[in-house]
């Protein structure tokens, strides 16, 4: 079970300020004081996730742990990463449910139906779309083949130009929030090996969007631009925790 | 009257999962599902402070400003951001006065005093060096005319491989965090126009070092060593607030 205190809703604070809430005094000094304030249930939504059964997999995700950064070469990948990542049984099944419309249907804000350029952008499970501040949009292409940063190459420009201004207008459309306030960008390592792009507010900070996991998706483009094989060639950097079996693996080949 | 959600306290949560508590589905997917959940007043508090009255000023403090995320051409570099850094006196003595020892002389915690390719290593002003959580060390370099990551060629390797290479040393040294645990980067835009590397602690989530502002130190020499004008052709990402002057600059180019 995963509780999430959720962004403020800007048309619900007066009723907060209003409505049957209990005030408590904390502090007083000169012009500041502080209060503890208890709102009625219904103003104060905690986001709730289930995953039942959670495999072990899940549960490390959420514990506390050393974090190292990994410097990556193409080396490290094709030796090391590569491998385990075959050797992993990922369960995707949730990425195909919603291109074959089998989950979450109703929840798609865009499509392009193209087998090989096209992409489906639903909102993230972490977005409760109560309100803008924390906008959280996932892309997920059609092609099935394409598991990572690793694997683009100037062939996928056309795939990744189409999910840049087709989801920035999907996201005007849809929430009016313009091209210039979305962060868009892919996380290396992803969390799951099947090609996506996350759309992100500006002003949220959200997880997962600090230097050492996100690509901006337009300094991707441009760098395929520049040189097909740069993802083939490029060290890559990324933040594993020590108890992860990837970060095992990098230790073992005497790379940490 | 400011409203601020505080942090779950951890012997609280079983009361959540019990007590009166209302769950409403809201999305399932396989093994995963989300819930709106409401809690009782007394689990969910929200910190409250009055200022009153309120001056001006607290209100400035405040407000929101809209920002937005420009995609700055070289072109745009040279014709709207350089003439723009140029026209501006922004005084960085404060860093001459680090480099000739004239202040913080006592703070260094290494130097390299090479005057092509070294550099002294300082604490940030944010980090008050009580705890290694939230570490916060600047890298400033003795060349005085490398403005940013635009200015950089080839040329400037050596230096950025001493920072690197040098800054880890002197940290572990110092402070015993290994360089696996340091998040090192420059900014684009800098808030000063004296190339600058920022070292901070990887789990402290540095105010500025999301992607849209960092560029990781390392991926910086893989860049230039493989094109030396790498920063003199690529497109870059940077946020600007819509009230900064530079914004300005932009809108009337036509190129916001």
């Amino acid at each position: 079970v995963i509780l999430e205190k959720t962004p403020f809703q800007e048309e619900k604070v007066s009723d907060l300020l209003k409505k049957h809430t209990k005030l408590d005094l904390q502090m007083r000094n000169d012009i500041y004081s502080t209060y503890h304030l208890y709102p009625p249930a219904e103003l104060s939504e905690i986001k709730t996730t289930v995953v039942y059964p959670a495999t072990e997999k899940h549960l490390q995700k959420y514990l506390r742990q050393e974090v190292h950064l990994i410097r990556e070469t193409w080396e490290d990948y094709k030796n090391i990463t590569l491998p385990f990542i075959q050797s992993q049984s990922f369960s995707i099944q949730w990425v195909y449910n919603i291109l074959e419309k089998k989950a979450e249907a109703d929840r798609i804000i865009h499509e392009n139906p193209d087998p090989c350029n096209g992409f489906v952008l639903v909102p993230d499970f972490k977005w409760n779309q109560n309100q803008l501040d924390d906008l959280y949009l996932i892309a997920l292409i059609h092609r099935r083949e394409v598991k990572s940063l690793r694997d683009l190459t100037a062939e996928h420009i056309p795939l990744l130009r189409n999910i840049l201004q087709e989801g920035k207008e999907a996201v005007v459309k849809h929430f009016s929030v313009p091209g210039s306030q979305l962060r868009i960008y892919l996380h290396y390592q992803p969390s799951y090996y099947h090609l996506h792009v996350h759309f992100t507010a500006l002003g949220y900070d959200a997880p997962g969007s600090s230097v050492e996991r996100a690509h901006l998706l337009a300094d991707v483009i441009d760098n395929l631009t520049m040189d097909s094989l740069y993802y083939q060639k490029r060290a890559l950097t990324f933040a594993l925790r020590a108890d992860e079996l990837l970060f095992k693996k990098f230790q073992e080949a005497g790379r940490v």
